[in-house]
């Protein structure tokens, strides 16, 4: 175990009166409904254990994107759902396939579980070719869109690939995926290798609840409830549950703040062309963007002075980049105002 | 993972009108400070992450047990604790050592993470002998008091035991503890083999929440951290975080309750003694209990014919006891009373 790298996640700064667009929460908070539904929750019956199944849950997401209970998994995030699934679906002989650019938590499973994997080079835009991943594999994981480049795959692509790949499961991770796709979860009925996941911290504004969740074909979730019922009975929490059902039962609050959130990012994306940034084509609720003339570091550690705080990663081939969450106007205001004054000092 | 035989938790039913007796959960609620903590921390700051550690959480704990927080790791659960604990620390070439009848999760574990184990007999009263586990071992594991008998180990057996075993780790499981032991937690300065568990499920009445926790020397903390930040960065959500602060803070309603149980478990052990019942010594909040002249599998089927729900194994040595959470008054009244109907009826 001493050989483990662990993720790091983006810093969650104790001190306020921050700009934080560093990790990728949305502005707006969650459905009032959901923290009535909470609250509704907060009672004696806190010393009761929740049902370990989540059923409300399950089906609730089931009926949400007309599917069966039976293809639904849920867990304490969607990093716990991606580590079972890393331990209960992907653990083969042949190597795990992933984008060399892409969520770097993928990895850490791999050295977590012992998972052979293989970084396939993502083309010089960013872009992901399904045509690389046509060699032998014991699996294939990526987000869509991608992270942290926000890159977004037609669903043709992935339809493409399933159809291409029947041995094996890939892992189609939608965290950010309500920002601007459509979700691959209308093709599990057709191909029993796909598992889509995807999470509530991003476009439901339930980051600090916990709930993530994939749907698949029902031998795959079976597989799912089997490690997980090996690891802790019951992942959610009372709250947890009560809040996540309404969430999707409030409609109009998620497409109001997903809707605002993606005009704020042709926003944000037009503002910093005039400063000189080129940033590359978004579907989710970040955009990854660099100036031809300077440093990428210095500009995170630039914006840090100023209380800005994005994220920056010290990897080849993006390392003049910058991720930068899209705030609500106001913060992306101040966001493009200090750019301009850091741009302007030297 | 076809091998896999996952843990099957008691039973969470959802009709209500039960006496439920079946998964030791608190008959009283959580303190109204822990209820007005969650209250307070429920806002639109749901849209941002919790504290990746919890820091909050592990400096109330290092307070209330009078360690650092370098000595404390948490977790979404005491069962997820324990499974970083056997995959981080207990996989070894030697087998981990454990009682014959004891928390039935152990083997699980040792399943998902492929661990060898041998189970040690308890003595014909049940009672653990330490001396028993004195062989090579890759760890040594059993709760305190012991699950489901309830028989408690003295301090003095641990710290024997601690002082013999220097090479391996002891993980002393404490969900009981607060209702008749002596925490293992005072040992901790003195021996680096010693990790001690705990959860608020049931002595803080918030099985419905998911707090566990682990206290130990930095470096075993550290090993659990290293596998925990390769699994989920933010196991706690915001309400577990600030409900479980709180849940240290009030005092005087973890006393007033914990007595409460203790005051009735004896009251139960009389009542049930005079029905002819045989009952271990217990210092949790349950009992374990047989009839010498009845089947222990059919009295708990004409408990639940009379929606009264206890729980019973099917395993050797044990299959005639009922394992009987401790009620409220009412509840516990309602077990002797139906209790006496069913021995009356033949």
């Amino acid at each position: 175990m001493h050989r483990l790298t662990p993720y790091v996640p983006g810093e969650q700064p104790k001190i306020s009166q921050l700009v934080k667009l560093n990790t990728n929460e949305n502005p707006y908070g969650p459905s009032p409904q959901v923290l009535d539904a909470i609250q509704a929750e907060l009672s004696d019956a806190l010393r009761l254990y929740p049902d370990p199944n989540a059923e409300r849950l399950k089906q609730a997401i089931a009926d949400y994107y007309g599917v069966t209970p039976a293809q639904v998994f849920v867990g304490n995030g969607s990093d716990e759902v991606l580590a079972h699934i890393f331990q209960a679906l992907l653990q083969h002989p042949a190597p795990l396939l992933f984008p060399d650019i892409t969520y770097s938590f993928y990895p850490v499973y791999c050295g977590l579980y012992g998972i052979e994997c293989i970084a396939i080079p993502l083309a010089e835009d960013f872009s992901l070719r399904v045509a690389d991943y046509l060699r032998p594999n014991g699996g294939i994981i990526f987000p869509n869109p991608n992270a942290p480049t926000g890159c977004l795959l037609p669903l043709a692509d992935i339809e493409w690939l399933l159809a291409r790949n029947p041995d094996a499961v890939i892992v189609i991770d939608e965290a950010y995926i309500d920002f601007g796709g459509e979700t691959a979860i209308v093709l599990v009925n057709r191909y029993p290798n796909l598992l889509v996941t995807q999470t509530l911290s991003k476009s439901r504004s339930l980051a600090g609840l916990r709930v993530g969740l994939a749907v698949g074909h029902p031998e795959l979730i079976e597989a799912l409830e089997r490690v997980k019922n090996s690891f802790n009975s019951y992942p959610l929490d009372r709250l947890a549950i009560a809040g996540a059902v309404a969430a999707f039962a409030d409609r109009e609050h998620f497409e109001h703040t997903r809707q605002a959130v993606i005009a704020s990012r042709m926003e944000l994306i037009g503002a910093l062309q005039k400063l000189g940034f080129e940033t590359l084509p978004s579907a989710a609720n970040f955009i990854f963007t660099r100036h031809p003339q300077r440093n990428g570091a210095e500009l995170a550690a630039a914006l840090r002075e100023h209380r800005v705080i994005v994220r920056h990663f010290r990897q080849s081939r993006i390392d003049q980049f910058l991720r930068i969450t899209v705030g609500n106007p106001a913060q992306n205001a101040a966001l493009i105002t200090t750019l301009g004054q850091i741009l302007a000092e030297c």
